[in-house]
């Protein structure tokens, strides 16, 4: 191994902010870069955008271009690994964006490109929650539900790159409608979004007087924060607010289990910090619903690189 | 390719019955034997059984064993691939029996073995329904519900071999009691036990003319085979059926769909011959409640090699 290739960047694109990481090979950010996404100005003005987040990064860990192997971007949306291009990307309304073509022009250097939640997933598989396992699932709850599978030590994409999607399983019988365009699925349930409006709904009820004071202390606003503080000091209707979500990750687990036989399951994003509030209804339910067999070996645990997840597994993919 | 490898010997060992076929690589079967399974004689009866059925496989091949690759067993549960272990067969009361090892020492040749179901979506996938395809899901309905999964082209066994129990996906809440100890399991709705079992209801409430003729002609027994012959007439208690059964597999499939983008699902084993009267209801729901991108592209299919399938897929077992 050369010293070039002992350093990478990883590039966390979302639909509100780029965030950059220069990675060295045990996983750790030596240096960080963060600008706005943007999407309002077309491609061009995020790959731009990205640039400039990569320049900050690269004056933070006091290195040049030359210092680095490439660089490896989490998309929000569908990718094709294969070519670098984000197929679909809802929340920056893209469609076939060649994406790492683009930026690598930009940078100039080489550009690796999956999807964000994959990218999670190889970072906790790398130095976080599944490090040295090799057979996982992975739930990110924020605004919606990511999903991302390790199967055989390995990023599955399936047959066209949609691979993943556990957000989007069928969860509840007449459900509300999804984002996806159907309804009842998972992420219209078990998302940070779903538990604001839960949250919403029982400060409205005025069953919820701990949380309507937390969210009065941030100007009113209910979000999820809300209910993983009042739960994490006991309150009732906050901490049935996470078991509700934790049962129906528990739901949709119980299917995967039997199907895919996984060795852990991991529960990142935002929302994951309601913790063992979320972790244990979700076992119970595995436990109660999914095949013997392989509910027997299946472990559930919390993320642990937190929000830079997915920076430092898309640094991985330099080195993959 | 020497012509030692020009065949292979294909065993689907049942909880009723053990079958035979010498194939060769283009997956034909050039010769075929047949005997009781016989569990109740304990592991050494069946393997016996199985040296025995083997010998009128070749007899009808008039090839010997010099003439073989090798053999594949196709087992009726959960299995170690690796060291040839049947894990835990239901059917056979087997806990950890090496079967592999134990045939090869009976009948002199290299034994491989994989769960019946996985040999069947490999025989599929290798000169039926699937070929081609490396992104296949494949349901087997008999007396359970089986699956099969090739992801990247191979059988997927997830962490200890359980993987592809689709059968035991929890589908209907409150549902009844599973085999498994579990209850609402997608096999206590959508097997042949399951259809037959609908049936014998809808006669028993006299609303089912067609399908109590019908079982009045094989001395009155109900089974899956009673409803499908009535559907085929176009008999709409029969058609209901096989109706519900297709939507009850439809709605496991949308949770596979987005989580595991399949390119082609494939309906097998017995009771699949309800054909488009089953697989017609399964696509809707399909495309009713899985995510859109995902759903666009999957194809759902019957299987071609009816009840070879597990047989041809075991063989291939010993060339992979």
């Amino acid at each position: 191994m050369s010293d070039r290739n002992g350093l990478a960047l990883g590039i966390d694109l979302g639909g509100t902010a780029v965030k950059v990481g220069v990675v060295n090979r045990r996983g750790e950010i030596v240096g960080r870069g963060h600008r706005a996404t943007e999407p309002e100005k077309g491609v061009s003005g995020v790959v731009a955008n990205m640039a400039l987040a990569v320049d900050d990064a690269l004056v933070a860990a006091g290195v040049s271009k030359t210092d680095l192997a490439g660089a490896g971007v989490g998309a929000p949306g569908t990718c094709n690994t294969a070519e670098g291009v984000v197929v679909s990307a809802g929340n920056l309304h893209w469609e076939n964006v060649p994406l790492a073509p683009l930026l690598s022009e930009r940078i100039g250097l080489p550009v690796m490109l999956d999807n964000d939640a994959n990218c999670a997933a190889l970072g906790e598989q790398w130095c976080g929650a599944a490090h040295g396992s090799n057979h996982v699932l992975l739930f990110t709850l924020g605004t919606g539900v990511g999903g991302g599978l390790i199967l055989n030590g390995k990023i599955y994409g399936g047959f066209a790159g949609w691979a993943g999607e556990l957000g989007h399983m069928p969860i509840v019988p007449d459900g509300a409608p999804c984002t996806c365009g159907r309804a009842g699925c998972l992420e219209t349930v078990a998302s940070a979004t779903a538990m604001a409006a839960a949250a919403r709904r029982e400060i409205e009820a005025g069953r919820a007087p701990l949380m309507a004071r937390i969210a009065s202390e941030q100007s009113g606003h209910v979000d999820a924060r809300v209910v993983i503080t009042a739960a994490q000091q006991g309150d009732a209707p906050a901490v049935a607010i996470l078991r509700q979500v934790g049962e129906y990750l528990g739901l949709a687990s119980a299917s995967l289990v039997g199907a895919l036989n996984p060795e852990l399951i991991v529960v990142g994003g935002g929302a994951s910090k309601g913790g063992e509030h979320l972790l244990e209804p979700m076992r119970r339910v595995i436990s109660e619903r999914a095949m013997p067999g392989p509910a027997s070996v299946v472990r559930v645990v919390a993320a642990t690189l937190g929000n830079d997840a997915g920076l430092i597994g898309a640094a991985s993919l330099v080195w993959r």
